[in-house]
């Protein structure tokens, strides 16, 4: 049997709850699909701070590295938000980012055809949306340098930071964006805002140039006002979207909450090489945690992607996103999917019902 | 009468012809408010490329400094979209922004009911929608520098932007919006990205201590990808939102395709004193330009908020928004809210329609 070394990072809130869901149905597809997985647990979030002091310790990014592929819940939660910046949970996010370079962040934004009323748009407009946002992720005003709050002359505050992008930076994204588009409906729609912003201008000039190299690829660009509008106007003119940073963490949110069950939605974050890291596009819930009534549906479908983007197991993929849509199918729902005429279920009941199927 | 002069900026595309209709309905309002405007007109945007070579001539600047107050109609358009960034049309606008130091920028998102069905989402969402987001205009990242693309030690090209505020530019579209909110529902929603940026970390600080001077105003904050999905999500949770620069570009246009007809709204922005902007949120739309098909309502619903916002005559600008709702109520509409059962008019037409009302 192939042999893989997966963390697992549970983080925060419903994080273990629903973690453990997921864990269940990758021991399913170990015997299916003739697999062995090795699952290490490691501290991220608010859980590594409690224990360690910090939101991302050393031993975490270790483990990470030595792995085939990283597995995240959720972090978060009100406990840390009034820490320093640097010491909350987010600030474990992004290390874990640049630690591991994972320079190229695919969020799906998938209209399930069982949850379609759980949108706030009309029907037809929703009916069949199917986005793929490549959100570049360790650049940008992200990172951007300087940064902080400096005095001025006058004696006052200012609060700057610095949104920057080189031609390689921009031209990596690209690639992995034309890719994608490839394997999807190839077309393509970069979105920056460059009737402002320099970094915007290059970030055009370089995507318009590699575009040449993939002439099958249908190449729109947008500015990100219009964009946020298309996507609430007319979301089935979006195949792929490739943009930066800030405006892909706003973007995909926006194109996530277009279907309606952002508890479904998974994400992968990838490098050049090594470990990519693969977690669910909602928060950790620190409200219902521990209460069984987490959704773990998006978890399984982040560890679908794992399987597919990080592992190269398209089959075992296939075989978890098909028994999350059946287990949909049969009419099973958490809380925050649930409708009339469905049975409502808990965290782990859901996971049976998957194991079931 | 009260006299105020007036400079008229029609611009580009379909800009001429909305503008005839809203000077026509201003000489209704001056006989019946007995009020007496003096137009003067001048040249912004690709009409001001042509005729001297740059979107905003000093002259321009001039006229409109000159003035109570300054009605633009739009800019732009394919024609001048290859020039270099210092001489396209948006450079007009953003210079005539920062010249009349236009800090605050006000984009009501507002329902009309005898329009909702042009809302992509679902009536019970956006049913009674009603909000201002109150957006920074003169600061952020659309004017912080260092900006330029610049060459790094290896030779290749790097694209900077600087997002900045100092606490002073905070402070004064803090107020503005605290204002604002108060003259509505006393809800004011501070957007930011402070969980990664410092930039928003002053931001945030300094709304939270202004909000101190405002007790009567619920202050509540949201990062700025949250306050895409809860656009989204429940539209109706909001009032005023206050948020930067970039921020507000996409918010505002996000909150204005809420209402499924853009061709409807009207902005205003405004300085600490001198004139006031006002214009409508839709662009030159040089695809229907010369035609007669365009919409005017927005057009009047700037100049309504010019009489309201620039020249304190409220009892006009209510008389104009009357206006508008009274011919839409009779069935009128233009190509872009048609719907079946109304009555297409041209633009002209709609003009005419209004002034009988
Ligand atoms: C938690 C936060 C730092 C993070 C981001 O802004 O990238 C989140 O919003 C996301 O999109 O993964
Ligand atoms: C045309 C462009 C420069 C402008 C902006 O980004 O401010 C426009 O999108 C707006 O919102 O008024």
């Amino acid at each position: 049997a192939q042999q893989y070394r997966i963390t697992l990072l549970p983080g925060d809130g419903i994080g273990p709850e629903i973690m453990a869901v997921a864990v269940d149905v990758l021991k399913v597809v170990e015997k299916k699909f003739d697999l062995q997985f090795e699952f290490q647990e490691a501290l991220i979030g608010g859980a590594a701070i409690d224990a360690t002091g910090e939101p991302l310790p050393a031993a975490t990014l270790d483990v990470c590295r030595n792995s085939d592929a990283v597995l995240l819940a959720a972090i978060g939660g009100y406990k840390w938000d009034s820490l320093p910046s640097h010491l909350r949970p987010e600030a474990g996010l992004l290390g874990l980012r640049a630690g591991l370079e994972l320079f190229a962040n695919l969020r799906p934004a998938k209209i399930i055809p069982q949850l379609i009323e759980a949108s706030t748009l009309k029907r037809e407009i929703v009916e069949g949306v199917d986005i793929m946002v490549v959100r570049e992720l360790t650049g940008g005003i992200y990172f951007g340098k300087p940064r902080g709050i400096f005095e001025t002359e006058t004696g006052q505050k200012r609060g700057v930071n610095t949104m920057a992008y080189t031609e390689s930076e921009i031209d990596r994204i690209g690639r992995v964006a034309f890719e994608t588009a490839r394997k999807r409906q190839s077309k393509l729609c970069s979105v920056d805002k460059s009737n402002v912003l320099e970094v915007s201008q290059l970030w055009r000039d370089r995507i318009t140039k590699l575009g040449a190299e993939y002439p099958d690829v249908e190449l729109t660009h947008l500015y990100v006002d219009n964009a946020a509008m298309q996507l609430l106007r007319a979301p089935k003119q979006f195949d792929t979207i490739v943009t930066g940073n800030l405006f892909g963490d706003i973007l995909s949110d926006a194109a996530a909450m277009l279907t309606g069950s952002i508890g479904m939605l998974p994400s992968a974050s990838l490098g050049a090489s090594g470990p990519g890291v693969f977690e669910p596009v909602h928060g950790s819930a620190p409200d219902i945690a521990g209460q069984d009534k987490a959704n773990p549906l998006a978890q399984v479908l982040s560890a679908a992607m794992m399987l597919r983007y990080g592992l190269n197991q398209g089959a075992a993929a296939d075989f978890l996103e098909k028994g999350v849509l059946q287990v949909l199918q049969n009419g099973a729902r958490t809380g925050d999917i649930m409708s009339v005429g469905m049975q409502l279920l808990g965290c782990r009941a859901m996971g049976e019902a998957l194991i079931q199927v």
